[in-house]
């Protein structure tokens, strides 16, 4: 059968405000299909064709690419297409909307070729350090940027809450001292588009899943950040949200269907809004009501995030697809999902599943806001849950372990308080498929500054750092921790938390990244992160050993990081005096060690390590004590 | 090869003090070993060879008795002797320690017929309600055994912390109270002699491991309680301790072997003692060291208690004997194990799956004392641990459950406070092999009163007796919370906590058994306990019913115990108000439901339960509602 000549159809109205997302795609994905979203005034009247360019003839075949679905919703200006890949090589192809057998329409569809290695790329993993950015609060490096003529909210510095303009040029320039400092990944807060009135510079109000936000800059400059940061050894973490959108989002003015959003039909519903309960718990609660657990996924986080119904399943799709669109272009090495429990867990499954399948070495990050590891276990690649859920994230926040860090670092040393609550919590991990791949933070967008929970003490905020950066997971710091930016201790105060980087502005007087008009504490706690980041850089045992910690006595806290090459010991001393440490106690861990080298002051320690030996290490008080161990040969 | 005569050696001296533990056995066990330990003066010299009683020949064939084993320890008083009872019936048989060849002595040794179904006793379970015994403290039954030449500690009531005179007399008197209560399980701390010069009392320092202390009977009388109480529905509950022994224990006078006890070589041995750090994670932490497990493990709990070396495997053996032994001696439904994780663990595992594999549908409590779950759950059967540990022990007792149920009740309801603490608890579930198997308590030897605890609220006292019954947990009360005993809230008051109970004694001018002088509150108390207790006995769903519960809201809890036959409505109200609560929330448990029955009060509540009714509960302030509800036919 000859195939139909395509005549165009006079009468037919072209769309012109045509949307298709996602605008481009690649070739040769492990996944082969690829569902086209289209939005346009009455597009569900329209059947799409693949157009062969040569021939104007349909059925298109020697680009290998077939329709395998077209799905319409309850909204005519909708029109879902599912493409077949597997047969495709990275070409432009037509494709035409057509009313009873003519083109009304028709669009330029590119498939990418993908760069090298990109199915194998490396996600974060123990060997790195992530330095977390809010980019609004940074850098500011393109002043031309900050203000746009289509988004809502301009730049002010003097609001809190407002935008001060820092952007992804910013970061780009600043790569330089993040290399220097030794941070090897870039957690960056949101950056898509978040054209809300206000509030809008934390970005977690998404309003156009595939465009940067102009204020920091464009997809592009994204892009280029990403290859830059990796020719200074730094990989790109994208902070994800599925769970919701901003109340700006162009999907609100014309919702693309009943289903798109919990609580709300369409665009012009004013049922009221349900807002989530908080009870994460109802998750994974074997005696949880349905009811309840519906309450907490399917409710607002506020008025201005409508929640997304990820049971959705174009929606569904939709974001999985955004998800790995970013990964593929921007050359990302890791995503941060934000608010994880509260998108629906199915979903939640089959998303970090298509990713993980895309990527088999990559690393996706979850956030659960809990201080109980039976919690967060739940969500952990390789967990057997007793209700037969199955995950397949990577990682998560370790916010259990945080809590218990901040606790045991400024509590009074007792018999169950101080560090024997860490000692203890790390008994725990028995409950996570893998605790090693958790990330352990210091802080971050959320949290009141380290310095001001430790009481501005310098000795306590190194040890909090200390334990951060040596223990047994991904360790993750929050921009400005190195030079002590401070915050209230008690109470949210996102404004102030998240403030401006001194130095990032041109006004500035104090600079971090040229140091000028630093404080002799906030050139030592620099110095002093700067020194482990590096060490920890080249640390096999860090990275990868094993860990064995004895249990605190007296303030002070022992533990090892070791392998068949490397034995590094962490001494905590939190005693306001000079501690004479036995090292007998620990001389399984110290057998055929006779040296250690001091990794903070690069002096020598000789040691005695034999099981009668009197040998002793001198602790200088509220001190940490990192030793790198030679094995005598 | 005729067997050879045995000829009495006249000139070897005989031991006038000979001991042989056990004193009897059984035939027929599953385990067809048995382990006797013999001690006497020189014993380790002798040959021990079985006698045919008819022939005086060796070796005895027809009784189907051989000697598999003969062991000697470093302390030559001591001779281990393994019979193989795989083919012995029931029978008397003599047992002859010779040397070269010639009897010096002999003595007679019995295995007793088993009484029928001994094997497949049923272990006390969900169904019941386990009553807490500190029997010194109950009921003085007989004043006669008070005071005993042979025993160093007399009675002085005034001592708060010495012997008050209770006794197992005083117990079987009281079980025409206790089964009127509504108990159907007794678990009474240990009787076994305890001849410490103080602090006696408690019996948690054993000084012979086959003797009811005298003070409190005989092991006649013990067997004899045994049996009465099974007439009257309830069973007997061992607490026993494998982790240690009293200073006064006769082996401290000779020790059977310089790995006997921990840190002690020889009864002369005076190595300074090395306590318990009680650093119980050490036990499971994948990262802890084996020294810290060790000090955990190997160290004395006090001064007055040596600790076991259960690694020994001829102690190991005799412990797990001992068990049997009155197990199927006085013929219990239960054991409750002392400091379960003091003790080693591998012969923890050996001790469980041997006193389980006698008595598959027996049970086994243990006491890990700690606010996490995750350590409790450790030692449950079925769980798979991350080590490979794995344990036989049925139940656990549930500290963590215990603390957050009293913390929830008394803190003021909060976004994180009061009753949340408690619905979220309870998603820690997860981490146990079986959950339902736990043992919820409201207060036991080693906790402050509960009454006290609550502020001697009534109310709130009722809503923790409610939740302590009605939970998906066996529940346990400690004698006297019935009405009312009090305590001080905080520290440790053991003599006061395990105050007399009132009407105990012949002078007492209250009594708790005849109602006697008890004030309002203490009957109201009484009465509703013993409302619930009689409710429960017949409650298939608070036995084994599902439970579903629902998210405090407003200081008002709900849950559902249910199955296909019955539901059980509990509603706690903390509110100072009375509160009516709209059925609608909890219309998919209520579905076809239109009648409960105030079990409390036996009055008839109509409800109208589906899913658009705008039907009430009302709630009184402060108050419980358990409801048996109806399904419509």
């Amino acid at each position: 059968m000859a195939p139909a000549t395509l005549a165009v159809a006079a009468e037919a109205k072209q769309n012109s405000d045509l949307r298709v997302e996602p605008e481009f795609w690649w070739a040769d994905m492990a996944n082969s299909e690829l569902q086209l979203m289209l939005h346009g005034h009455h597009i569900s009247d329209f059947t799409p064709v693949i157009v062969d360019k040569l021939t104007n003839h349909k059925p298109h075949r020697e680009g290998g690419i077939t329709i395998l679905k077209v799905e319409n919703t309850d909204n005519p200006n909708y029109l879902f297409i599912t493409l077949d890949l597997s047969n495709a090589k990275p070409q432009t192809f037509d494709l035409a909307l057509t009313k009873a057998g003519k083109s009304v329409q028709s669009f330029s569809y590119t498939l990418l070729e993908r760069v090298a290695d990109s199915a194998m790329r490396q996600g974060f993993s123990n060997k790195d350090v992530i330095y977390l950015i809010t980019p609004d609060r940074f850098v500011n490096g393109d002043t031309n940027n900050d203000n746009q003529a289509d988004m809502s909210e301009q730049v002010n510095r003097k609001d809190v809450n407002g935008r001060h303009g820092g952007d992804i040029k910013g970061i780009e320039n600043s790569l330089d001292y993040l290399a220097d400092l030794g941070v090897t990944q870039l957690w960056i807060n949101p950056l898509l588009e978040n054209n809300q009135a206000k509030y809008s510079y934390h970005g977690y109000s998404t309003t156009d899943h595939y465009r940067i936000d102009p204020r920091f800059g464009s997809n592009a400059d994204y892009r280029q950040l990403a290859v830059s940061a990796k020719e200074k050894g730094i990989g790109i973490i994208k902070d994800i949200v599925v769970n919701h959108i901003g109340s700006e989002h162009w999907w609100m003015k014309d919702l693309p269907s009943s289903s798109w959003i919990n609580g709300k039909k369409s665009a012009n519903d004013n049922a009221s809004v349900k807002f989530t309960t908080h009870r994460r718990t109802t998750v994974q609660d074997p005696y949880a009501t349905q009811s309840d657990h519906s309450q907490f996924v399917d409710g607002w986080f506020v008025d201005s995030m409508p929640d997304l119904n990820q049971q959705d399943p174009l929606l569904a799709t939709y974001l999985i697809q955004n998800s790995i669109w970013w990964v593929e272009y921007a050359r990302l090495s890791g995503i941060r999902e934000d608010t994880y429990s509260y998108a629906d867990k199915k979903f939640l499954s089959i998303w970090s599943k298509a990713i993980m399948s895309e990527y088999p070495n990559f690393n996706i990050v979850g956030e659960e806001w809990t201080s109980n590891p039976i919690t967060v276990s739940y969500w952990q690649a390789g967990k057997r849950n007793k209700d037969g859920y199955i995950s397949y994230l990577p990682s998560l926040m370790d916010f259990p372990l945080y809590k218990v860090m901040l606790k045991a670092f400024n509590q009074h040393e007792g018999w169950d308080t101080g560090l024997i609550s860490l000692y203890e919590m790390l008994a725990n991990d028995v409950v996570y498929a893998d605790p090693s791949k958790l990330v352990l933070f210091e802080g971050n967008h959320d949290t009141n500054r380290l310095y001001s929970l430790m009481n501005e003490d310098l000795d306590l905020f190194k040890m909090v750092i200390t334990y951060t950066l040596m223990s047994n997971r991904i360790p993750q710091l929050f921009y400005g921790t190195e030079i002590l930016m401070t915050s209230p201790k008690a109470g949210r105060h996102d404004g102030t938390v998240r403030g401006d980087f001194p130095g990032g502005w041109n006004t500035d007087k104090v600079s971090a990244i040229t140091g000028i008009g630093l404080s002799q504490e906030q050139e030592d706690a620099q110095d002093f992160i700067k020194t482990l980041l590096n060490f920890r850089k080249s640390s096999s045992a860090i990275h990868s050993g094993k860990l064995r910690h004895y249990v605190p006595i007296d303030g002070v806290y022992v533990y090892f990081r070791f392998n068949d090459d490397e034995t590094v010991m962490v001494i905590i001393n939190k005693n306001d005096k000079p501690v004479s440490l036995a090292t007998r106690r620990f001389h399984t861990q110290l057998e055929g060690v006779n040296l250690g080298v001091n990794v903070l002051t690069k002096e020598r320690v000789q040691l005695n390590t034999s099981a009668n030996a009197q040998s002793k290490i001198h602790l200088p008080p509220r001190g940490v004590l990192v030793l790198s161990l030679e094995l005598e040969h």
